[in-house]
């Protein structure tokens, strides 16, 4: 608990200085103030997160996480929990889809065993895993809070190597037959939610097993000591200023709920991405979150650090319906329509080229002044 | 109008027998079916298009042009029009933001004087000037037919000849100040839509400026005889299914109406991009629809030719608030939600990278049995 605490006290605000130098040189190049929309937010925001004004970000990385869900005996997804270990033997040998559009992003993968229920080994696999798979959630706590604690600790310490290996831009990605379930029961439990809005399709489900997989969220939900608690928690951190912010996390109430949801109803990987997101926040770097899941974690995040909430970006809007409701509560905006569902970080990959681009506005646009054009 | 004729009917449906072939080869990835949403249906539709399962498209540009409009003496722009010619030499020098999204995609900027009110020289300027500028449609017929036709034709003659030289991908951009008040003439012309919605703040004007940007329009709609015609006309061709889209298109009713529509409140830029994405379609190229102005013109190309809508990519959804009517009035949807409201090119240079991944999705991702992953 000590280096968690450590961690989120290690966050800092962005520099709004910067990030105010950003906007001044936006103001000054050839277009009509603010019409390159989110393309400025992001020049905006990676000038403040870095302290640069202009920021490079030559290594990039899509942290993916997998793990292994013991809710799957309930019957609640398409896949078989095999599905699980297969895929990262998929992303090891670079043929899945986020392996693909990572290497269009000049993105590398770093893929991480956090608790698959399987004995892999693989000289590119990072090995993290706390425990074979989850506890099924449906009849008791999927993880203990140590458990949650030591897979958050772990991605961040993911995020420590690859900085010092001069990483500077990172991605969530995840890889879990049935966490589309636990990141549902998380949104559940942390906004108060309904489970027919935050409960989605997953990889493809039927109406039957859309209806059983509800009613597998709210036993999760009951078993574990979560109904109707979710509303007024969350209260404290949304209505909480950025400057009063670090004081609030540091008080813990709305932190201290958040972590017992991830280990009550969680996952290993989403836990890690968790330590993930705050690793970047604390090494000041961006990090683009993907889709539903990894919203999720990044929700948990912004509750047990309300300032990690500056540090991300979002990718797309998935196609999986809780996620709109997940970026809201973070007070995020989705670039990226793309109607994926696929998770792994392929969406979030995606953005790494936006972020280019908006980097190059910043640097090789003409001014006003240069380019002898008429302001009005 | 000859040529105009020729052009329409040398457009055929896109090979829907390869865009099935497309999806039998995306079902063999290791993902589930449809998970990865519009880029699946990139990768179907320019499969179509082409006639190619797995299209490599080297050569991409973004044809820019450029016109004036004479509505500009009724003040409903926040830049006065010296910017037009003043901005055509910025694309000309590579200062402006398509030029540096461009170079961030790949791509070629073509930028073409279809009507800008200066004289202008360049060794890389395209000129086809029909004219100076249109005529004040507040008061007149902004083009004449043979105007219009002229335009039109010139943009189909510049793919033509970038078709000669190598390149398959094209984007469409413009400028022209005032060209968001044509736009939104258009779109009521067309649709019936009512100005309340179609009108919207171009490159940032006042509410006053707003109000009195409506008025202007209904009152062009009003000396050009075109008020309460779209609605009606409109059915025509949205109820055609492709089909009968040929046989429409030739009997021309709806298509006579959109190029009385054009020349009456229309541009020259918007009627060379009309051109080229007719162009595009001939070619059997994919050709991506920038923001309202683009999308203005694809409206009306779609009109001409119902065909060329299979052509089309829309890019992303920009701010100009009847940009989201004339995308539902093609049957066309955005990909990226940027909140950008510049042209120029600039949302649909940026899909070009998601065309790019589309394409190595199809041909680098392991297959279910390639990878050993288990379907159900």
């Amino acid at each position: 608990m000590n280096h968690l605490h450590n961690l989120i006290n290690a966050i800092e605000p962005i520099h709004q200085e910067v990030a105010v130098q950003a906007n001044d040189h936006l103001n000054q190049l050839t277009k009509p103030q603010g019409s390159l929309g989110k393309l400025e937010d992001i020049a905006r925001q990676v000038a403040g997160i870095t302290g640069e004004v202009m920021p490079t970000f030559e290594k990039k990385a899509v942290i993916v996480m997998a793990g292994d869900h013991g809710v799957c005996e309930e019957g609640i997804s398409a896949f078989p929990a095999a599905v699980t270990p297969q895929m990262v033997l998929n992303f090891l040998y670079g043929g899945a889809a986020v392996n693909v559009l990572a290497r269009h992003a000049g993105a590398d993968v770093v893929c991480v065993d956090m608790g698959v229920n399987a004995d892999l080994e693989h000289p590119n696999l990072v090995s993290r895993k706390v425990r074979k798979g989850t506890r099924n959630m449906a009849k008791e706590a999927a993880l203990t809070l140590e458990e949650t604690t030591q897979a958050i600790v772990a991605g961040s310490e993911i995020v420590d190597d690859l900085v010092a290996k001069g990483y500077r831009l990172f991605a969530t990605g995840e890889m879990g037959i049935g966490n589309t379930t636990a990141s549902a029961a998380i949104l559940c439990a942390l906004t108060g939610l309904d489970t027919s809005i935050a409960v989605g399709r997953g990889t493809g489900i039927d109406d039957a097993t859309w209806l059983h997989k509800q009613s597998v969220v709210n036993t999760a939900l009951g078993v574990n000591g979560l109904l109707g608690r979710g509303a007024s928690a969350s209260t404290s951190a949304s209505t909480s200023t950025s400057a009063s912010a670090k004081a609030s996390a540091e008080e813990g109430s709305s932190g201290d709920y958040a972590l017992e949801v991830l280990s009550k109803v969680g996952g290993l990987e989403i836990a890690g991405l968790v330590g993930v997101i705050l690793g970047a926040a604390k090494h000041r770097c961006p990090v683009v979150v993907d889709g539903f899941i990894s919203s999720t974690a990044a929700l948990v995040a912004s509750r047990l650090a309300p300032l990690s909430a500056s540090y991300m970006l979002a990718s797309h809007l998935s196609q999986e319906q809780g996620h709109a409701k997940v970026l809201e509560s973070i007070g995020l905006a989705a670039m990226l329509q793309m109607d994926m569902r696929l998770g792994e970080g392929t969406g979030a990959v995606l953005v790494f080229n936006l972020i280019d681009a908006a980097g190059k506005i910043m640097k090789e646009m003409a001014t006003f002044e240069s380019a002898g054009v008429s302001r009005e």
